[in-house]
């Protein structure tokens, strides 16, 4: 039996679905239907959403789950008069900070805005922008500002990789792909030499980027496993030759990628905020 | 005084974060440094998570703050021993979950894998890959399997949040630039026609246009607030005559105009999980 699952926020509704995806998926036995209410910011918005939620109820004779990030009491009132099973995300945690650092939250809705909150956020939309600009070595004079380039063959991942890292992180990621005449030549490709020390490299398993290659060409030499073999052996020799950090993306997601990435080249260990 | 807050997660430590920014942005007059601590799956790694947060706590005299995800609670035991302030954030929703669902969680360390989730992070990948090949209308020739064609004139945000569509919910986005051509013949551009339906504009107001333009290329007639001027003025003249809905980008982030663009198209309503 599925079971319904709102997510209520004044806001984008991000953080209560990021929050109950992950508690959520500790159930695993139970199937869920995601319902995203998001800028639930009026009295009137909040008494559609507790129609809404009361309809499911009725029709499916299960109780929905609500996670809830309102930050507005009036508005939260609103939503607790529900047939739903309430998960008050902020409330609980915001007494707690209080406590913490003996200072009363502010009940802004949805989010602060602040000069240095638009100044990281420009700089995540720059951060794209020189992804996409440096994407598949297409412009490699910008590398002198890559925080981190990439490498690897083509479709090893680098560049979800990178626009990941550019949206979520603002960190300057460019990338170069691995080809064939680069691989015989075993030594970096010249673009790269100067900047070894930012590089870091995406490998795959042959198999899985046969399969990935072969939905963009079937049954081209690019996409055979021969060639993949190949590819994949000469650039993790590469990597090794040259002491160039990398890693597996074949079971993992670009979220675990970037992470990864962050924490090995130090870039995520600590910013302020 | 800056207070540092330690995220410490078995997992990326984005669920940890999310929440985390979110809380402590309602705590406007404090200043807050990031300490990211993904990956801890030992005990080995918690024990060094507690003498960074030791050490911290030592030299700033100030208690830390730790926003802690892990799901093993041998490895949450040994982060209770740090000095720190400690925010368990799956323990108090777990507990709350269970009596819901009259179910107990898993305790699997991570994030659960399955068929159902490659599925979906697949068709995420596939979106990113969707959006850059039909991006800036390189290849309109695929515009029949887009579920969203946002339109706009240079540098109004479209392919930014068409890259968050894609990466963060699989939605199949694509973007076309508004050209002077296009605007000056009042019609919508012969490739758009047929998807009227699918249309979704972007505007944004002509001074920050102006500026983000003159970033790329300087003293450009491309960059002069009178083009600019002209150019959003016959972009929303469009928009309105082709009743094509359309959001204002100049002080919206990203995650809002993807939130505003999901709801309004009925994409974000509902969705399995």
């Amino acid at each position: 039996m599925t079971r319904t699952v709102f997510f209520i926020s004044d806001s984008t509704g991000i953080t209560a679905e990021t929050l109950g995806s992950s508690l959520l998926s500790q159930f695993e036995q139970q199937k869920f239907e995601h319902v995203i209410v998001p800028y639930v910011d009026s009295i009137e918005k909040a008494q559609a959403a507790v129609e809404k939620i009361d309809r499911v109820a009725k029709e499916s004779g299960e109780q929905p789950i609500i996670f809830d990030t309102l930050v507005n009491a009036d508005i939260r009132a609103v939503i607790a008069t529900s047939s739903g099973f309430i998960i008050d995300v902020l409330a609980h945690f915001l007494g707690q900070l209080e406590t913490a650092l003996g200072q009363k939250p502010s009940s802004t809705v949805g989010r602060v805005k602040n000069a240095d909150r638009d100044a990281r956020y420009k700089n995540r939309i720059d951060a794209v922008n020189f992804a996409l600009d440096n994407d598949d070595g297409a412009r490699i004079n910008r590398y002198d500002q890559a925080q981190v380039i990439l490498i690897g063959v083509s479709r090893s991942g680098k560049t979800p990789t990178c626009l990941y890292l550019a949206l979520q992180t603002g960190v300057f990621v460019a990338n170069y792909p691995l080809t064939e005449e680069d691989l015989e030549e075993r030594r970096l490709p010249r673009p790269l030499a100067e900047y070894r020390d930012r590089l870091y490299g995406l490998t795959i398993e042959p198999e899985r980027l046969s399969a990935i290659r072969s939905e963009r060409r079937p049954n081209s030499p690019y996409a055979s496993l021969r060639r993949c073999e190949d590819e994949v052996r000469d650039a993790e020799a590469l990597f090794s030759r040259f002491g160039i950090p990398y890693i597996d993306t074949t079971h993992a997601s670009v979220e675990e990628i970037a992470t990864r990435i962050l924490v090995e080249t130090g870039l995520r260990g600590q910013r302020s905020q």
